[in-house]
């Protein structure tokens, strides 16, 4: 079974875009999951194939018409697909490893792309399009976002982390920002690697990374702690 | 006066990507901003050209090592280059509108993408790395995260987005996000456009609008309103 994602977009030459290689592109060779991207603007009715027009009430920017758009999800996703339906946009809930990990334990997703100032509202609500926002920042578009989702629901995949224990200690699994890593050389620069890493008392060095975790959270994000406290972590 | 980054990757071959097109396309085009991508592997000095190694302390996944990352910074961005050095890490402090602006502002930024499990802490330290985050989710590598930073940078770049005040009304540049948009067909599949957007009375328009925009980011973003009301909003 792949995860089956289908993309509308006015630009689907930028995909697959970082999802071509590494392990992504590998996982795509596989089968573990497809991509069908749709162009928006095939749906367009009249001479000039126009998508968007200007918004209701006056303002900057332009607005993608909820015709347009409902076309080209009615064509590419019909009634009975079960896939959640995601519009790429900064006023949308935004995205946790939690809601990544449902999406990668479900059949795939499709999403669409806003650009200019946004989607009219009457298709996000008569399609039921679940807003998703990456971060608190505005992009040109929702194309690169739509890779990030992508990107961290294909590592979750079965199969496609090389070690499947990767996935399990890493930040925001436990609700922590991850403890710091060290490789060789044992010294860099005049920097040692801290001797507890090289002691070999494993129960020491997870009691040493449990620490520097939660004091890194502490002191970079302690709304994920706070969080936690009130039980909505992991 | 261009924007300029350098990133530094196991993965050239994934920029430009989206900001290849569109947008970030046309303004690199027109010299606003440049992109020298850098091959991390390429400061590897072993003949297997490895540049990672198994995490000190134990545990799955590998560490991009010190000694490699340090060269291939030292090579592409010397002590007195005036651009910000930053790690794409789920580690990192949270990106915001706000810190965008600040990039937009300033000659441009050094970027490294992490890969495996991460990057050897020391290197962070010595070379002054700031971790950034662009969502807490893990991703497969810090490239697309890369992208998604200079996307967001890029358009505020002056002259970049066709419409001037096109960045100031929307999401998070007033600590709201942002209210529904609406263009034609006035009606649509029995849904009609609100008539206040119709009524051509500018200023119950812009209190429609804000009272929207207060609703949404009551009901998806409540942390915002609370930030905004503890004075480190926009």
């Amino acid at each position: 079974m792949s995860f089956d994602a289908t993309v509308l977009t006015l630009y689907p030459d930028m995909f697959p875009g970082t999802l071509g290689q590494a392990l992504a592109g590998k996982a795509h060779a596989r089968g573990d999951w497809t991509l069908q991207t749709v162009q928006i603007r095939d749906f367009a009715t009249d001479k000039h194939r126009s998508v968007d027009d200007t918004p209701a009430g006056g303002g900057a920017g332009m607005v993608m018409r909820a015709d347009i758009v409902a076309a080209a999800l009615d064509a590419s996703a019909g009634p009975d697909d079960p896939r959640p339906r995601l519009l790429m946009s900064p006023r949308g809930g935004p995205l946790t490893q939690d809601r990544v990990r449902d999406l990668a334990a479900g059949p795939g997703a499709v999403i669409v792309c806003g650009r200019f100032e946004g989607v009219d509202q009457r298709v996000i609500e008569a399609r039921d399009l679940e807003e998703v926002s990456i971060g608190d920042y505005v992009l040109s578009g929702g194309e690169v976002a739509a890779q990030v989702l992508l990107d961290a629901v294909i590592r979750l995949l079965p199969g496609v982390m090389g070690n499947a224990t990767s996935g399990d200690s890493e930040s925001f699994e436990d609700g922590l920002l991850e403890h710091p890593h060290y490789t060789r050389p044992p010294e860099w620069e005049g920097r040692a690697i801290p001797d507890v890493l090289t002691s070999g008392n494993h129960a020491k060095i997870e009691a040493w990374r449990r620490e520097k975790a939660e004091k890194l959270t502490r002191e970079r994000r302690p709304d994920l702690l706070a969080r936690t406290d009130r039980g909505e972590g992991a």
